[in-house]
């Protein structure tokens, strides 16, 4: 059984290779919800529904999420509702919002949503929200404190980021499973995903890192950040921000108390001595996914890393 | 001011010559609630859409309802999630139920709802919610108890009726507004809608038969029974299937006891004595709304016939 701790694109894109290298039913995939966010009375899940989207193949391709030549009539005539319309949901993809809303307010838990329509569009993995309970990324600029989607979306990431606030994170629990899907997993992955708000809020969470720590798994993180700049997002904006390096052996050093093994980029070659000055095992490679084929070699190596036999 | 009650379709054709003949600032709508039905947890109100969609141009002129060269695209998927769309909402149509929904779970009353968005679609006159409360009209058929969008939507009237139930009716209170925009009109209009399911239930609401009695403005309906037959809708099917006559006649006996005048169409000028027997004073005209000059002529003749002077 596999683990990976994933945010929104990066980590979809990464599973797609991962699904063709390792039977779906032995992946469990925690995803963050922190950039959970509720447009007019609907709960939308970025994460959870990109991962869905990508690995059932209805994502779309260009942008890396939302439904593949979906329409955005709904919204138009929202906009002439009076509604503030600058986060994208199309009408394909608002059946989907207006499903799990449903089902939350009958008294699902966000958990029981996400595993019911996981099945419905096909998909024999596990998708485990990182917690029932809400926890809300906010994002502290020069512009004030911005609800996440609010500074990413709506002003484009452009404000100088000083700080993040994982609201709700100190009294939420983890998702039930996530903790026993570390604890018994035979590999565990850290995605290439954001790791101040995509995998930052996981780790915040009750428990997750000091199952990281005792899981007798070996733990394997993919770096998002590739010759001094994130793939997708805005990471490198943060990282800056925060007055971090933006470097891949940041995110190793954020990593480093219980990464086993990090997959870097060949570009990143020079920076292999320093992440393993942190005690961690250095892996060069191409992470560009650009296509399936290297989605797929990227996916095989980690499995082969992890010293997991698959078929 | 005139005082409309009022169905889906039918009403909505009238209301289109009325706001030209009086100004729509004068004009207080009172809406059938009791098919308001509930899909994949939106709130959705048929008869209070159909009205202000057609008075806002935005109406399907062909079917009668829904927003003109809406898609679809929301409910196939939708539809793809396992839920049952036999109800047609279009995607530009879904937007209202949105909007609606989330307002009501804000605790706004259905007629705080619908006075914002009327007035977001630019329409000056009032529409009131004939109730706040839940008033459901179900049909009992030969294949048992039907709620009146399935009778109606899903199985297309097809099925013999044998009574009609108004869950809740009893209970319910009209809309604040109700009562007094009966009292206080100088002209009340029972527009061209069926008799049973979508005037009966504004009716079967405490006080409003009353109110009709005790108002000093004259009461005038318009039939939507022409020549034996419904113009649109299951009206006609309804009737027979309770055992009554199929015609004008019949509902100007339903409306007896507090019309003063009744428009029929030319065609019924048979039946011209047997209402007059009833006490009501008949006229007779060409009541079939092809385009805006029938409506606006039918508008013209109502009013003169309540003897308003409007302009």
């Amino acid at each position: 059984m596999i683990t990976v701790l994933a945010g929104g694109v990066g980590a979809a894109r990464f599973l797609q290779g991962l699904v063709r290298v390792v039977s779906p039913d032995k992946i469990t995939v925690i995803v963050n919800t922190g950039d959970d966010v509720e447009f007019f009375g609907l709960h939308v899940s970025p994460d959870i529904d990109t991962v869905t989207y990508t690995l059932a193949g209805l994502v779309d391709e260009t942008r890396g999420w939302g439904v593949g030549g979906d329409t955005f009539h709904c919204l138009d005539s929202l906009k002439n509702l009076g509604y503030e319309t600058w986060f994208n949901l199309g009408d394909r993809d608002l059946a989907l919002h207006i499903h799990r809303t449903r089902l939350l307010r009958e008294g699902l838990s966000l958990s029981q949503v996400t595993a019911s329509f996981v099945s419905s569009f096909g998909l024999s993995l596990t998708i485990l929200p990182m917690s029932d309970e809400r926890v809300e990324t906010r994002v502290n600029t020069d512009a004030g404190l911005l609800g996440f989607q609010e500074y990413m979306v709506k002003r484009g990431a452009k404000d100088r980021v000083t700080g993040i606030e994982l609201a709700g994170v100190k009294e939420a629990h983890p998702t039930k499973g996530v903790i026993r899907a570390i604890l018994e997993a035979q590999g565990i992955i850290l995605a290439p995903s954001n790791p101040l708000i995509s995998i930052g809020p996981i780790l915040a969470l009750k428990g997750v890192k000091e199952a990281l720590k005792d899981s007798s798994a070996k733990v394997l993180a993919i770096s998002p950040i590739v010759g001094g700049a994130a793939l997708k997002g805005p990471a490198d904006r943060m990282m800056e921000g925060l007055g971090m390096e933006v470097s891949a052996y940041q995110v190793a050093q954020l990593y480093s108390d219980f990464v086993d093994i990090f997959i870097m980029d060949n570009v990143d070659s020079g920076l292999k001595g320093r992440v393993e000055s942190l005690g961690v095992q250095a892996i060069l490679t191409d992470t560009i996914m650009k296509g399936l084929r290297e989605k797929e070699a990227l996916a095989s190596l980690a499995i082969a890393a992890l010293e997991i036999k698959c078929r």
